[in-house]
């Protein structure tokens, strides 16, 4: 196969995003219930976790929210010692899987182009990719906020194929999700992996373009599939 | 030329080493004027540059000593103050020169092999690369204190060579001390690249052995010796 470049997902493919969050999440309640908000830590955390469906994850007052499903006013205290508690715990766990930099440096002594296609705020995915380590490693970095668009749309994957020169046949996109990653990839013509470490949910494709090109394990499968 | 691998020492090479031991240091001793330490700063800085050349860099008891020669007997709290700022400060200056990981995936990327020989207490070397993400860049890492000799001992150039199956003649070396990195990489057969970082002091070589066969002020410079 001639393949020229892999793009990546950042969130759950070239990190444990979901350790991170749920670890953070704990340990922010538990910081504010230390600074006095009385309630349970499991309730509280599965409020929370409602919260953040609704409002996304990059709303600015879930810890407000919080208070306010227990009938409380803002105190500030207790929500800043939630966003310290939160910062410090997320830092600590934005490492990346023990084989994202050897596979990544694999892939560059092989000539492999590599780029990243993430959802998100470009900030806040830049600010992963720099305390992951990984900024200087992709000669292609698409955020969805840039382009107004978000994941399955077929722009995302196209603008960085493009930005690589290439041909969306000869780019591998790597991602965890079907609907958005695998998709979206499958839509812009690219081949498709889908990245499933041990502990993501599972669940089937739901349409013909759902149909991932290779399912792996650990990103270092990546270079079994370039051979 | 024909180059196949490129050693570095860390400390001035990688990163910048002075800025952070310098900032360090005048945190910590901020910190401990602030918990009760009744003193000038710029003079306590000096005399904790004197111990810190009396008993080198990994002596653990640098704080005690500095209150010592203030006629002072042993406050933790204050100690412990001065521990935290050092540790703290030291973290977040342990970030690489803009161009070394570039520079490092464009070598890997020419599939030239890297290592490293670097002075000092293996685990603390070893911090260092992993807290510069840069532990997984390097295919041979010798720490002195791992042979039982320092720098310009040849032997810990001729293993990182040895580790590396190559010739020392095939292997760049790449430091800023003169005596350390130059005499022993040149006395153990391999090329010598002197990095003089702006800001560096410089001085004239003593020997013959001290001669470096190229001088450079980036690290991104070896692309262009290895052309």
């Amino acid at each position: 196969m001639k393949i020229k470049a892999v793009l990546f997902d950042i969130d759950n493919t070239l990190f444990n995003t979901q350790v991170m969050a749920s670890n953070s999440r704990r340990n922010a309640v538990k910081a504010m219930i230390e600074a006095g908000f009385d309630v349970d830590l499991g309730g509280a955390l599965s409020v929370l976790s409602k919260i953040v469906r609704k409002y996304g994850p990059n709303y600015d007052n879930h810890y407000d929210r919080l208070l306010e499903e227990y009938g409380l006013a803002p105190n500030h205290r207790v929500i800043a010692a939630g966003i310290v508690a939160y910062h410090t715990t997320k830092i600590a766990y934005l490492v990346p899987y023990s084989d994202t930099i050897p596979t990544l440096l694999q892939l560059r002594e092989n000539k492999i182009k590599l780029g990243v296609v993430s959802d998100g705020l470009a900030v806040k995915q830049w600010e992963k990719l720099i305390r992951l380590g990984l900024q200087h490693f992709f000669q292609a970095v698409v955020v969805s906020e840039d382009l107004g668009v978000s994941k399955p749309d077929g722009v995302l994957f196209s603008r960085a194929v493009e930005m690589l020169s290439l041909k969306p046949t000869q780019v591998l996109m790597v991602g965890d999700r079907l609907r958005k990653d695998i998709y979206g990839a499958n839509k812009a013509g690219l081949v498709s992996v889908q990245i499933l470490h041990e502990g993501s949910s599972k669940r089937k494709p739901k349409n013909q373009f759902e149909y991932p090109d290779y399912v792996i394990e650990k990103i270092g499968e990546i270079l079994e599939i370039l051979v």
